[in-house]
Parts: structure tokens; sequence; C-alpha cells
């Protein structure tokens, strides 16, 4: 009774879906996976992108930062507009899989906090330290394995395996039917469907 | 305590959208004004498209099938992939303008049925004619009215307010205080902004 949470930490509607993913998926037992990836290569290779859509449509933009202003209304969400969109989420996205499992969900939700509340630059060390820290992690016990080959190897080969399995955006959640969920507006209807593919099954 | 409904005729979300809004509207005492536009001079002047993002892009597009499917499926609602797609929306859009305001809905949600459940051209002259039927009209009484070059003006201005207006997708709702809504998903809250506009305002 497991859901993949797929994400990339400059994407806007991601940040949302971070910040409630784990109590509607505890309503209904189910186990949530952080999974890390990079949209910008994914851009690149399925519509020609070097940059967000939301750049490069600047009416689809306009139309998502107030969206989003109203999704963080409605659920009582601090928001603040980052002054630069998209940030780099590479070094954010390696330091989260170098995080044990259970150190995951706290320091993802503090980088999207710096990101989308305090309008912070995500690639920088003191901020991802700050956000370790956060997750009760001390930075020098994991900083050299950030830079890890390995490390590099599997974000690559995971943003990989997000295009080979459709991902086209963040967040993108999967149950372990396969079935395909895209949008913080699809995340309850994720979570319901892996909690009833469970119910069938056990 | 108004709310623009801004539909293409060959837009997927569209179709489920158009079946339940008048549904969902009288629940709240809202009015629903029924326009019909072009997406595709919009998709052309903002994204250089030819074509319906869905095929420019394949995996949205393999995503928004099966995800209009689910939709669909959990609210009862007929639907067969369609043979052909975009189909071309401008003779239907043409005859909505061309029809008095109360024959508009049914009208429309025939053509989206025509389109979305039984696969047919909706360009065709006879489907439009059965469509008209359905909604209660003779179509020679309006046939005339079709081709007139003020419904042309009309359609072409209509198109032009909406890109103004920041619309970039469809379906797309308007309150009477301003604030935009994009998607079938966005219709619920939508309908309750409008509601609560107006229960501020009287």
């Amino acid at each position: 009774m497991k859901l993949e949470f797929w994400f990339e930490f400059a994407s806007t509607y991601s940040y949302p879906a971070a910040m409630r993913i784990d109590k509607v998926a505890a309503t209904q037992g189910v186990e949530v996976e952080w999974r890390p990836f990079l949209l910008g290569p994914i851009f690149k290779a399925q519509q020609g992108l070097d940059d967000s859509p939301f750049n490069a449509v600047p009416e689809k933009g306009a139309y998502m930062w107030r969206d989003l202003e109203r999704i963080c209304e409605a659920r009582g969400l601090p928001f603040q507009r980052p002054s630069r969109f998209p940030r780099n989420g590479l070094p954010a996205a390696r330091a989260t899989l170098a995080l044990p499992n259970d150190r995951r969900p706290s320091f993802v939700k503090a980088v999207f906090q710096a990101n989308f509340v305090h309008d912070r630059d995500i690639a920088d060390p003191a901020i991802i330290h700050a956000a370790l820290r956060r997750a009760g992690v001390e930075p020098f016990e994991i900083e050299e394995r950030i830079d890890d080959s390995d490390i590099k190897d599997q974000l690559r080969a995971d943003t990989a395996a997000a295009a080979a399995r459709g991902i086209f955006g963040s967040p993108t959640f999967f149950t372990e039917d396969g079935e395909m969920f895209w949008g913080d507006d699809r995340l309850d209807q994720a979570i319901d469907w892996a909690a009833h593919i469970a119910a069938v099954q056990h």
C-alpha cells in the first residue's frame, strides 16, 4: 500500500503537495515514497524548452501564480512568490537521495519552504544545511555523500526512469498497479486509488 | 451571480465540464453564460503550435486520455476516445452564437457527446443539425444565420477577447469580479467563488 511521490524542487504545485501528502496518505494507511527527480532535462527532451513552461508561455505562468496563491490561502499555507523562478533544485535533489528514507520528508518540506515561503536560493549550501538540520541531520554527516558519484548516477537514472514512465511534470504520483496521477489536484484521487488497490488485493 | 464558461468544442476536459456545469451552478444559484471560442489561434499565437499540445507533447496526451477516462468513469459519464483529435469546432461554435441563450446548453452538450461519446465529426452539417434538433431548434430556422458575417465576426472577436483576458486553455471560467479558473478540476471552486462574491455584495 504505497504511493510513489515524484517531485522537482523548483516545481510550484509540488510545494502544496509536499506539505500535505503525508497527512492525507496516513488517513488511508498509504505509505509514501519520496522520489526527487529533475524536470529540466524532461522539458528539454519532450518540449524543446530550456525554461519552465510557465515562463515560456507567460499566460500559463500568470494563471499558475494566482491559482497557487488561492490554493495556499484556502489551506492556510504560507506562500510568497519566489523572486527567481525556476530555482536550481539539483543540490537538494542529490541531498534527498543521500538521506535515509525517514529523514527525507522533513528535509524536502524545509527546502520547499525555503523556496516558496522564504524566497531563498535552494542551491545555496547554507540553505541546504539549514534544511538538513531541520530534518535532524548534521550536514557534515552526509556532506561528502551528496557529492558521491553513485548519488549523481542515481539522480540521473531516476530522472531517466521518470521520463521513461511518462512523467512530464511535477508532482506525479504512481500507485503500485502503475496508475499515474499528475498534479497537486490529483493527490487525493491518487491516495484513494492506492488504498483501493490494497483493499482489493489483501 | 454569473459565471462565464468559455469552451472550445474540440477540448477534451471541456466535455465533462459542459455536462455538469448547469447542475453544479444551480446548487448555488449561479447563472452560467456559455461562451464558445476557438483555441487553435490561441495555441498558435502563444505557443507557436499548429496542433493540440496533447498531440505536440505525446506524454501529456497519453496521460490526458487516461485521466479523462478515469474522470468519466468516476462520474458515470459515457466516454469514447475520438478516432480523430482535435476535431474542427468552428461550425459548432458559430451555431452556438446563432442560438438564443436558452437553447445553447442543450446544443453544446449534444455536440460534445457527438465528439466524445459517439465519435462523430462535429464539423459535419448533419451532426450539427442533429444537435440543433436535440436542442429543440429546427436547423432551417438558423441555418442562414450561422453563415452571417456578424456571427463570424463575433466568434473572431470573442476569441480575441479570450486571448486578451489571459485564456490559454479550455474550459476557462470567469467570475464577475474577474477571477479566472482553468480546467474541469476548478469548476466547483469557480462556482463557489461566484456564489461567495454574490453573498458579499448583496
